[in-house]
């Protein structure tokens, strides 16, 4: 038996989104730019995904800009958005615990002269609008910070930092990387002062390779890849129709029954927490409840190394992260995990187990029954 | 009846490479950087991609970075180019008839500093090694020149600037757009001198989205997306997995049975060329034969414009370009045309017929009749 407990690192697409690919490759297979039918064909799909995917975030269609995932819309946001404001300032404010293709990106706008703050969070990786508040200075252009941490589940204030900005600084654009947040909340940009917001298709049960980030009209934002000016110029390349058609598919999916399947996660993440925290030497480092979202828990056993366990689990079916995907191609330890305090032992154990809207009862139990299992089993070689 | 002679613009996927695309999707749904089984079965199904398009390359596997299609890789390959010389020199020499995608970027890099010079072209959008050789300068880091124009469908002499840089300037990076060379020609970058070469999935029967930079051992690129370090750190996100897989099967169905497919390309591209020049009129634009490539016919219908005729195309079912598709999204006469010296009015009246492996004998009578039966209609009409 297949248990996937790894569905913050990518989800199994739905069958919706897998026929929509299929279908857009045999049927609309023309480039939306063609001035035959064709083309008109292609085009027609796309403008069909976009209001599809406009209807979840109450947005305008034309507010969203299709990219090869969320590191590109993080990427197009910080970059197109610091170089566009360049005039204005030169600071950008993040928080210690983003994803790498905000912090990587943001490294990189450092060497092209702008300055970046990095917010400390709590035990859980949390950062106040109060933080934001402090550290804004006359020359800070972007705020950008995640929605939904991806390794620890922890939800960011992003509705209090968008409140306080819009009250306060409507000259600032605020980013938010809702890679983990996007099909987990119903997110609406517009109530919440956020500017720009990062999604992808792979971690909502769509297509790898295909993302979009949500541009508020008239925000202005420089192209980071520059040609045949598709997408109003915005982002050039023939559009991948295919993937768009995918995505709309999974959005659709991921939406509809949508309040139910959340709260069906919640339960399962709750038994989950406590069956992991009854485990011996065991410590859920996640927030809990809906403090965090409803499919991560991030967990420590003391005295394990993470990928002992990991392959032990692996052998019994049950598929986790020892930290989260995109972190493992740089060696070290988790920097969110270091930011929110944790101590290096404990950070050395952990798991991080997420769940999707498809896991059952039974799958919980079973995972837990083989990190029960494991637990001791791996505890005992060690001390040896 | 549908004729697609828009190839060009884009292809129909082969059924190997929806099949694939599916199978990726349905099966391989793992992220390549998780540590368990279903990351590892992702990422043999990369492996084994890079071993089928290397294959076709001569070249190490560990030479392609997967990128979302030909507009990126150009990208990343002056970009990144640049900015990893910007030591060295400042100075970077093309042509005047490249693709939007290198003619935008280099536009981007003289705001950052960097200097280009634009080759002028023959009749046929040609240039010499000599040109290149000419424009040389002590600060030269990168000469950029496409393999294929895709709008006269000429071939630029890219192995004899390979063979002279290689000789006389071995500190210039040589980048070479191959979107609608790829597929059409065996290429061996290692014998001819290319560092950088360019190729896009949708133009070769592959998946949209989707697309690789050869880049040769040893040669440093700076990232121009930056994330979680994918790819060794070039090109940051989560693989497109599927997409790759489509673009692999796409290469193993395009590079066999090659020969006798390009042979067959030829003939009924003469077939069509010696066809149109039939037609009362009308001027092909193309190099006639071998000096082009296979499935590219560029052609000029003095007194009509392009957009009536190519409408009155599609209503007997042949799509075809005017222009090409990436060029559309610009308003304005097509500057691969202007830089060949033809006329103004000669170019309002242009249309692209492109082929692919799978066009009959009989599509191409077809098309030769619609458009000896459309051009006279439309030119009386005109003339009332």
């Amino acid at each position: 038996m297949d248990i996937y407990l790894d569905n913050s690192a990518t989800t199994r697409p739905c069958r919706e989104a897998t026929e929509a690919v299929k279908l857009a490759m045999e049927e609309a297979y023309g480039n939306p730019s063609s001035m035959h039918i064709k083309g008109f064909d292609a085009e027609k799909l796309v403008k069909g995904s976009k209001d599809t995917i406009a209807s979840t975030l109450k947005c305008d269609p034309k507010e969203l800009v299709f990219t090869s995932g969320g590191t590109e819309s993080n990427n197009l946001a910080l970059i197109g958005g610091a170089r566009a404001r360049r005039r204005s300032g030169l600071h950008i404010i993040t928080t210690s615990v983003e994803h790498p293709s905000v912090l990587e990106t943001v490294a990189y706008l450092e060497e092209e002269g702008f300055r970046v703050t990095r917010l400390p969070v709590d035990q859980y990786g949390r950062v106040t609008a109060g933080q934001v508040r402090e550290a804004l200075t006359d020359d800070t252009i972007i705020v950008s910070c995640m929605m939904v941490n991806n390794e620890l589940g922890t939800r960011e204030p992003v509705e209090e930092i968008g409140s306080m900005l819009k009250k306060e600084r409507q000259d600032v654009l605020f980013h938010v990387d809702a890679v983990q947040g996007y099909g987990k909340y119903m997110i609406r940009p517009k109530e919440c002062g956020i500017d720009l917001l990062s999604v992808s298709g792979h971690k909502i049960h769509g297509p790898k390779g295909i993302g979009f980030l949500y541009v508020r009209n008239g925000v202005i934002l420089r192209p980071i890849i520059f040609g045949g000016g598709q997408q109003k110029g915005l982002r050039s390349g023939t559009e991948n129709v295919p993937g768009i058609a995918g995505l709309a598919a999974a959005v659709k999916h991921t939406y509809s029954d949508f309040e139910a399947g959340i709260e069906r996660m919640y339960s399962l993440k709750s038994l989950l927490e406590e069956g992991l925290a009854a485990v011996e030497g065991a410590v859920v480092n996640s927030i809990p409840g809906k403090g965090g979202a409803p499919h991560i828990v991030n967990v420590s056993f003391e005295g394990i190394r993470s990928e002992v366990l990991l392959h032990a689990l692996e052998d019994k079916g049950v598929y986790v992260s020892s930290g989260s995907a995109c972190a493992s191609n740089h060696p070290g330890l988790s920097h969110v995990l270091l930011a929110a305090g944790i101590p290096k032992q404990r950070i050395e154990g952990t798991l991080r187990f997420s769940l999707d809207t498809e896991t059952t009862r039974e799958e919980i139990d079973a995972a837990l029954a083989a990190v029960a299992e494991a637990v001791p089993f791996y505890r005992r070689l060690r001390r040896r």
